[in-house]
């Protein structure tokens, strides 16, 4: 049967028809009917972290990584010195572009199966006083850890340094109030927890250091502080938006209200989290993280020690039966992840759970069993 | 009524609706089926400049302007020096992300009336051999002039200099042959010609060049070498595509096919551009430029004379009908422009020019004769 698949994925995930109808018309780029679902896209974006009073919010086209690419080439100074708390993959892209663009670069690594630490970064900030901005990731999606975004944020604003927060597959599920944690930049995406489809980001920046921004960035298209003069003065997109994915992130951010903001959304992913562990251990997984350290958003699983287990063929058995699965990207073991986040909820995940099920009954696999339990 | 108005804009512009409802469906961004559109779309573009021997491209996710950008970047060593043929507002925005990423960069400056010339160029390659790449805008969609790509690609290659090629608004519609036009770098986007939705830029790259564009780049989005070693290595972008941007340019793309591809488009093009100047001048209307310099793109209109013109009435009033007229982009002059560009035809182009004498009527406005013209 031609059904869609459900993407396990964190994201470009699962949408509502909705959404996804809302694409089916054109729009002119300079029409002040697009320029109004950007601005009110905008300031619903804001109020989702109680930023209206202390920030702005600059839309920018492309993927996520783009959008953390301009956020540090804004709002770094060419002679800044970024410290990165790594934890993962996107903590290692994050350094990597920072270094790229010339930036000075220190990264302090963690383990990916623990939280990085805001008393560790104390004592970097304290030894090394040239650090101009520290990097974090909210939850970090190569293993799944929530890091501790309010810790992080009163050591950084005890010592004056500027955050740059990838709230990439966090934002809109998680709580982030910047009423109470003090960021300088913090970066979402379109097509994670907001439900839109992929295509654009967009960067929230502290006013009270917007105007220093002028200048920093070496990139036309990643200068945030560029785009955002133009829009307030425009009310338009310096460069063509892209359109559609504008106006279904709008209809998706409207059914994300309808639904109960964040809490809400919280909730229904915490559930969606809850049903997964408990069905997938049911047939002998074991999830990477301690339980206490992972966010409701994307779990790693070990894969089976089963000698028979072959990621390719498992992916393939659970997609026969309409879910997509998503590989890890641990370097020293083999897992692979399922996300929690999308258009979906308790139904999906147990049939996904017993798409699982069938998997592993078509690989003549008995039990989820990680070699490193049995 | 709530019908979908008619872009006459040079993109985002009308899609049809067999394109807008390809987005009806959320692809996994690792699975094998969104890889293979990823491959047949690039084997397609490839087909369009008959460039399978010799250029790869690279899709890349954002607005044209940032393929622009990631070409320059990509291509042109960091010690390398770009001149650009200036005769609009599209080539002073390439001259300024060259500077800004900090390579050298001569404006050659035309008016923006007259296509740039081969033989300054030429000229100019003679007293100054220090230049490495010639950066050219295909066809300026600021005026809508047609640049000589061809002789203009002569040169370069006969002084051993880099070309790069902004098609952004020619590609699909007007002829380019890699066969016969030696480029290094040759850019296009999916939301103008080829009638997909905005939201990503594709590069082509002379395949001899590849290997030593490794390092160019000082930006982690915009490296297009490392964004095609990794989709050669995984048929996977690096960073997250906007898959519903990619499915529908896939199909934007099979339709292009199935109207007989780039002289198809072109004579479709052709017939919109000549009904439209037909019938604007039969209103008093007088193009900005000579015929002979025109493309069949976008035409800018002097604005009419009458004292009682007032762009944004105009517009509302054109709009009302259902019409989405463009404005003008030179600064000495009051202009606006109408694209001949989109899912549209002949039928289109005479309700256009009959809703644009409308909007005269309704602003009390006798004849679209301009002021210079009286």
């Amino acid at each position: 049967m031609d059904r869609d698949n459900i993407l396990l994925t964190p994201g470009p995930l699962t949408t509502t028809l909705r959404t996804k109808l809302s694409m089916l018309r054109d729009w002119g780029s300079w029409d002040s009917e697009f320029n109004a679902v950007t601005a009110r896209l905008r300031q619903s974006l804001l109020a989702i972290v109680h930023g209206q009073d202390s920030h702005v919010v600059v839309p920018l086209q492309g993927s996520g990584t783009f959008s953390v690419e301009a956020a540090v080439a804004t709002v770094v100074p060419r002679h800044g010195h970024v410290l990165v708390l790594d934890n993962g993959a996107y903590c290692k892209r994050a350094a990597r572009l920072t270094q790229m663009m010339g930036r000075r670069c220190t990264v302090v690594a963690f383990a990916d199966s623990e939280p990085v630490s805001a008393s560790v970064l104390e004592q970097h900030l304290q030894s090394d006083p040239s650090v101009t901005h520290v990097v974090m990731i909210h939850c970090e999606t190569g293993a799944g850890v929530l890091n501790p975004l309010h810790d992080v944020a009163q050591v950084c604003e005890r010592h004056g340094k500027g955050l740059i927060v990838d709230a990439m597959s966090s934002f809109g599920a998680l709580p982030i109030d910047a009423r109470t944690v003090r960021f300088d930049a913090l970066i979402a995406a379109s097509g994670k927890c907001l439900e839109g489809v992929p295509g654009m980001g967009f960067v929230f920046l502290r006013k009270a250091i917007v105007d220093a921004c002028a200048g920093n960035s070496q990139s036309l298209a990643m200068d945030l502080h560029d785009q955002y003069v133009y829009m307030e003065k425009t009310g338009q997109w310096r460069f063509t938006p892209p359109t559609h994915v504008v106006v279904a992130l709008a209809e998706a951010v409207s059914q994300f209200e309808a639904e109960g903001g964040q809490s809400a959304r919280l909730a229904r992913y915490t559930d969606n989290y809850q049903t997964l562990t408990r069905g997938m251990a049911a047939l002998g997984f074991k999830p990477f993280l301690d339980p206490s350290v992972q966010a409701p958003i994307i779990v790693t699983f070990h894969a089976p020690g089963d000698p028979r287990y072959d990621f390719r063929q498992f992916y393939a058995a659970a997609k026969a039966r309409g879910f997509i699965l998503y590989p890890g990207k641990l370097t020293e073991l083999e897992t692979f992840r399922v996300g929690c986040i999308g258009a979906i909820g308790r139904n999906e995940i147990e049939q996904a759970v017993h798409a699982v099920a069938l998997a592993l009954q078509d690989l003549g696999i008995a039990s989820g069993r990680p070699r490193e339990f049995a």
